[in-house]
């Protein structure tokens, strides 16, 4: 059984499978979110992990939208806390820095601390782990990249600047994505996707089918239909499993009440 | 009065500001979102015109995110049709091309176009119209930016290729704000933001003051409160006057019930 994640060693996305999976699994690497999705399609993987929200900065909204193309489903979910530091070559000061590495959550997450350089260029590269690689090959005294600290000893980096992150408690939750389904008695959070029919009142009456069955939302995600139009999908995570009858009623309900309706899952929470 | 923009003359915050309050205006750019928010803060612009939302990418996180922080108002909002090209130097072609420079949104909303030069570096820029600014001062033939024709046409660089969007139409929605709330009879969409008491059910209890009210939810955006827990900030925006009796029994029971509820404008919607 092989695992997928987005990025090389290092990144942050590895961080999280292991963190599920544990460190004896078979893994491969994927430099694109949507290779790892083809690499399910193609049965090449097993399992996929990808990151889906940040603490921080928000939803990582392009994995949203991946998993809304492909259908495939959430099978779990774990958290990691993000540390990022500034990372460069031995030797190498922030003082002349010309060039700074990384994906562009990385900047956005150390927006604050970046005001400092304003000069230096901002270059948004695949992953964090991937920049901290490209910096060490450049063997530049003047670039830097924005990673993890695993990432620096594995590149060998040295940190330049430590905890460079807005905010200090910085975590991001991934999820495992299976081409089926699977889930079991324990599982406790659903999550689904539908987009409305274009009728006045269509956001409150479909939510109101889940109160109506007293399901608990714990988060809703709208998402561009993308037709150049401001309609949505909506991407809502429920408390429930799906043997619940009151689960089983909501999910007819909201079904027939919209559009493009799909289950993404019936996984365990992470909290 | 000046009305200020983040960007530089091409970009098209400057585009809809230009929409909605002719071209007549006295104006100033500002490099940074923040920086608009702090030209209002100092009394030095009496608007600034920000961009909130693509049909293509969705949300403008980073504007939703100022709001909440200044607790200015929105008073009125445009609509932009994006059409990005790639723009290089006289005598440029993607054939040999080693740099893309854009605004991130940029990159995101040309991925699928993007796909076809895997090694060449992409640069994050503040903005589309810096970049063509960029590439023109470089004289390097083999840079190019992703930008708007007028961005070519003022810098004086030619497309390389157009049209080069994933989706055909990509419209971005923008909004201007004030320091202080300015509303009138005609408005007919406001927007709050609260977030939720720490109980379980409070996500659909609050939704459910709305619908008692019979006021129609226009969408609901979340907004993670930033402190390493996955709570949120909802922004919602409904439809309704501030005159209205029911929106004033609705945002009196939402305000008791929530925690840091703003009402962040009542204006006029686009559509």
């Amino acid at each position: 059984m092989i695992i997928g994640f987005q990025g090389v060693p290092g990144s942050y996305s590895e961080q999280a499978l292991i963190a599920y999976f544990g460190n004896k699994q078979e893994t491969e690497h994927f430099q694109e979110f949507e290779d790892v999705f083809v690499a399910l399609e193609n049965d090449k993987i097993k399992y996929g992990v990808l990151p889906l929200e940040n603490s921080t900065t928000g939803s990582i909204t392009k994995n949203f939208d991946l998993l809304k193309k492909y259908s495939y489903y959430i099978v779990g979910e774990t958290s990691i806390k993000i540390e990022h530091h500034l990372l460069g070559l031995k030797g190498a000061t922030t003082d002349n820095m010309t060039q700074i590495y990384s994906h562009p959550q990385g900047f956005e997450q150390c927006s604050e601390y970046l005001k400092k350089f304003p000069n230096t260029q901002q270059v948004a590269y695949h992953n964090t782990a991937i920049s901290a690689k490209y910096v060490k090959e450049s063997n530049n005294l003047t670039y830097a990249a924005i990673g993890s600290k695993r990432a620096g000893q594995l590149y060998g980096l040295e940190i330049l600047a430590s905890n460079i992150s807005d905010a200090s408690e910085n975590v991001t939750r991934f999820i495992v994505v299976s081409k089926t389904l699977e889930t079991s008695a324990d599982c406790n959070k659903m999550t689904l996707v539908y987009n409305l029919p274009h009728v006045s009142g269509s956001l409150n009456s479909i939510l109101n089918l889940f109160a109506t069955e007293s399901i608990n939302l714990l988060k809703i995600e709208s998402r561009p239909v993308g037709n150049g139009s401001f309609s949505y999908y909506f991407y809502v995570d429920i408390e429930g499993n799906l043997e619940d009858k009151n689960v089983q009623r909501a999910l007819t309900s909201v079904e027939n009440a919209t559009e493009n309706f799909k289950l993404l899952g019936c996984y365990k929470a992470n909290i």
